[in-house]
């Protein structure tokens, strides 16, 4: 039978289960990345499973997230992620690399290969011809122990690309045409395989921008060939023997279908607060600026960054104007240094920032009150920026750079400049010693873990009661993003490793005396949630499943879930349930109690329903948990931890 | 009568007073700096008093200090002191152009002028030729207005250099020489005038090293003359029209005197946490590092950088060691790059972050627990890094590097590199336009002040009472810097423009009581504080007089007093009070009361002596104010602001 690149991936790495889209199935890992913000948990969990080395073919700790040191919390993080990295066989990227996406790509990244990582974005190495999928911190563990990762098999959708970008459009722009056609959850379920004649226009590289992004569509994972341009790029990297082709079988077929014309697309922009909010940039022309942002791994290329010096290049950008520059790795800074490419910058007033995520996860940077900030990152949740009340729009490089220079948004193709075509330079720098290898394994054995005073171990959390009685103390719509239940920026993840500490900013955007409330459940009954369509959208931190977790939720009852949310939490021991009608949504209140009885037996039937009953409107109603016989017996042992203790 | 330099530039701007040390005299003002930190107050003052335009011949407002953006606060501030800049007729320099110090040198700094600054470290231009001061903020506001600076006269000691700096040894080294001859209060109630042959040794860049940490002696200014080597640097800035010769006459003296023989000196570092706590580097080397840290006013010049650059060059910082390069100045920073010196320190496993003041106060690079770190700059005061119980060593650029390579504490003469001799790039870029110039009136008057929601006009503070009885509410020791009173910091800084909010940090590293315990006596009797030596050293910042005094503090009762921190208190209405007999600091104890009748009739004699009775002990003791007649009409008042408003 003709494969399609997506199927062939998993064929080649299915541990268990069929095929056939909505199955459960595993699959072997053969890479996995962590960053800082969510390995320190991975290696607690490592230390707690006693594990002795890593299991995969490659695993690398990244540090790009906390990189801002206001006390000693963050850089106790990084020496703790170098001795595990040191002690547990993974290789250990210093902060100052960059961004774990692209610099995992430079140095790692093999075609054919599956790739896990505690990180959403991790779906952008799909531009490599890998399976590369974005998952819970507790996912990562496993898969570094040698499990298989289980998923629901996806519908591939085939996105053929036709014509050739015009000027003054990128390959962001054709992600923002896939936000703009399928909004936030338009890929959940889906692996996002694009093909095509227009796929000769794309680089690697611009490929990345496109794979990252598709965490924004909700999809499992965004999958590219590897052709001439993956081997290019390996062979740039001094890497060219990890190359092989893989492309789709002739007459592979997909499930779903789409095609996008390159040379119809014009400049994009997602305006607030969603990725999903698209429209062409010349219809919001004039709105004035107050910051211009370049970067992310939504951006991550050198011609991303040159295209923003050439623009502005023996030009100034307006006062009043932040043009803040984050490069995304050291390599790609070092060549951007050496072409000239960041005086053009600095001449022009931008400010230079380190390699690293930076603003994008709320780092630093954040705009000024009731002000304009464009940006090239990939998301724009409400006050993901670290400023309340954010007004955040996301684009191109182009769009991003042409506005800098007028102080309002601008359709570049407006302005009366010549179009840069950008090209790699000839002789690029190549870091091939930037990560630490892991260690040989009777020196790893050696290593004592670095733990600073704020790395405390997880609590123990009790297996699933067999009968429930909680009140709902959270009604919220949809769309709520693990952004909104556990916030990321400085204030918040230095706290990732201590999860008392972290769990007292649990749903704080959205209701503040959610805390204390759930705090009064979590020695009795322990408490529910109830929330809209998609709920648990955005990065895939599990603390946004753990926190709530410590302080009490046992049920999170919503019309759906986003996929990586929902593993969380089934992860940590929360019931995930979805009303089977969604008009019971508007029957449940704040206050109202839920009570579940016979959990277990419930749980252990075939179908996936249940009943709950509303107990103080004396009505029952049915939910479904859609749950796999390992999810499952992983809940009713309290989440992983416990299953993982208890099945050793 | 033959003068020396200090004295030329006082008698050329002298209001009042006689030129005899420890008279008061007051100075004619011709150029201001202010930063972002103490500058959003400052604006705010010129605000309340109607002020229409700046009567400065060159009035600078620069921001440096809070780069970091967590939220809207410091982005508001940016463009709060943008718009009052453009009101006032002031000049303004955006986020990412550097450190105020290195900026002003090279766009604005004149030789023969004097300059006032509210940042501890504006006596760095005194390597200019120049009579550069800190001060605080309010001091800098009536000099924008217009209104005079008044000092007690200093003593002039006359530091002779003599020889020729070997090999690996520095400019900072001179200074760090000078703070272990001389230690944190060696400059109090002086200015520090160098001369002699050595001096043609050391460009202006290198006098700013040794200018910028006369602060750090206590002194009231640092003076080199304006010869050979400024006419040089004002050249190098396209500006050698500014330039005239300034030197002492054939046969001047100096009040005090002392000689460094340059031949003589050795790599030199401060341990923690003084910059008074001075040894060779050889006694320490091999003590281990987390971090090296290259940048800030105190070793801002291009050879500083380029030197830790040559260094490194081709070679990898040991594993675990944070290389951290913070530019000082946008122009340097061009420059770097285009001399490949920041390739040359990416390559080495550096991290760049943006120009700007950053971990030297506290806004970010915070080390580890329990871990080393080795800096450029010229403070380690207890908790200054952000880490508590931080360990910062002071040393220079070429101690630095070399220890980042080895990963512990080196004298660089010991490892056997060539000594780089870094000359100024050929063709430097020079950046002319790179602060915003002053409006013409018609247009500043038109400006509206762009105030966001974090920015809080000063409360109203009454005058002072004729009769006191108030509790001793802290006892502290000697050497507490206004850090300790109030910190910097990502934390604390942010609220520098809104002093309720900015109060709840007051003496926070000190005794966390301290806030309440005054809180409850704010409204009624106020409180004093009990201190040591050189109480109110370090940064200027007038926080930490306002503070306090928003909290109630009506007298600070100590040893003796930073000369800084003791205008601040006068300026901000706090009776500042020494002890006749320094033996009494011992009678007296948290929770005393102080009772002080006729504080009026007091302070207007004569003679400089207080009674204040130890209600408790029944006993009295004689204190000292030392305050000149206009000092005590300010205190009076209540405080500058009121004494402006009365005398409008």
């Amino acid at each position: 039978m003709a494969l399609n690149v997506a199927k062939k991936l998993i064929k080649n790495h299915l541990a268990s289960g069929e095929m056939d889209p909505g199955e459960e199935i595993s699959l072997k890992i053969d890479q996995t990345l962590t960053q800082d913000a969510t390995g320190t948990m991975v290696m607690l969990e490592l230390e707690a499973m006693n594990l002795d080395r890593a299991k995969t073919e490659a695993s690398a700790q990244y540090v790009d997230h906390n990189l801002i040191q206001e006390d000693n919390k963050n850089p106790d993080d990084h020496l703790f992620l170098e001795s595990a990295a040191q002690r547990f066989g993974l290789y250990y990227s210093r902060p100052g690399n960059g961004v774990s996406h692209p610099v995992h790509m430079q140095r790692l990244a093999i075609p054919g290969k599956t790739l896990l990582g505690s990180d959403s974005h991790t779906c952008a190495n799909g531009c490599m011809g890998m399976l590369a999928m974005g998952a819970g911190g507790i996912d990562v563990a496993m898969a570094i122990a040698g499990e298989p990762f289980y998923i629901k098999m996806p519908e591939i959708l085939g996105v053929k690309l036709t014509g050739e970008l015009p000027d003054w459009v990128s390959a962001k722009d054709v992600i923002l045409e896939m936000l703009r056609r399928h909004d936030v959850k338009g890929g959940v379920g889906k692996i996002i395989e694009y093909y095509g004649p227009g796929l000769d226009q794309l680089s690697a590289m611009d490929r990345h921008v496109i794979a990252n992004m598709g965490a924004e569509l909700g999809a499992t994972a965004t999958v590219f060939p590897s052709d001439q341009e993956v081997k290019q790029f390996l062979r740039s990297q001094n890497r060219e023997n990890d190359w092989i082709e893989l492309t789709a079988d002739n007459g592979a077929t997909y499930d779903l279908h789409d095609e996008i014309n390159l040379s119809d697309l014009e400049p994009l922009i997602a305006k607030p607060s969603s990725p999903g909010n698209v429209v062409p940039v010349r219809e919001i022309a004039g709105t004035p600026i107050y910051q211009s942002y370049i970067g992310s791994s939504a951006n991550p290329g050198y011609r991303d960054f040159a295209v923003a010096a050439e623009i502005v290049k023996g030009r100034k950008v307006a006062n009043g104007v932040s043009y803040d520059i984050n490069p995304t790795s050291r390599q790609m800074l070092t060549n951007l240094v050496k072409e000239m490419h960041i005086a053009s910058l600095l001449q022009a007033d931008a400010r230079l920032h380190q390699a690293g995520c930076n603003g994008c996860i709320g780092m630093g940077q954040a705009p000024a009150s009731g002000r304009n900030s464009l940006r090239t990152t990939p998301r724009n949740f409400p006050g993901r920026s670290g400023t309340k009340e954010d007004s955040v729009f996301l684009c191109s490089p182009e769009t991003a750079a042409v506005s800098a220079l007028f102080g309002e948004v601008t359709d570049p193709r407006t302005a009366d400049f010549a179009y840069p075509k950008v090209k790699d330079p000839a002789d690029p720098n190549v870091e091939e010693q930037i990560l630490e290898k892991p260690l040989p394994l009777d020196e790893a054995r050696k290593v004592e873990l670095t733990k600073g005073p704020n790395i405390v171990s997880i609590p123990s959390m009790g297996d699933l009661p067999d009968s429930l009685e909680i009140p709902v103390i959270l009604k919220v719509g949809d769309n709520i993003s693990t952004d909104e239940i556990l916030a990321g920026g400085a204030r918040v993840l230095p706290y990732r490793s201590n999860l008392p500490a972290i769990s007292e900013f649990t749903f704080e955007g959205v209701d503040t005396g959610y805390v204390q409330r759930a705090k009064d459940t979590k020695e009795n009954s322990g408490h529910a949630v109830v929330g809209g369509y998609n709920y648990g959208q955005g990065s895939s931190r599990e603390h946004a499943a753990l926190a709530p977790r410590y302080l009490g939720l046992k049920v999170a009852l919503v019309k759906d879930f986003a996929r990586i949310h929902w593993q969380n939490l089934v992860n940590f021991g929360v019931l995930p349930l979805t009303f089977s009608d969604e008009a019971d949504y508007d029957k449940l209140a704040d206050g109202d109690t839920l009570k579940l009885d016979n959990v277990h037996e419930q749980l252990k039937k075939d179908n996936s329903k249940m009943k709950v009953t509303l107990k103080d409107k004396n009505e029952t109603i049915t939910v479904e948990h859609n749950l796999s016989p390992r999810q499952k017996d992983i809940l009713l042992e309290g989440g992983l931890i416990n299953w993982i203790k208890n099945n050793e």
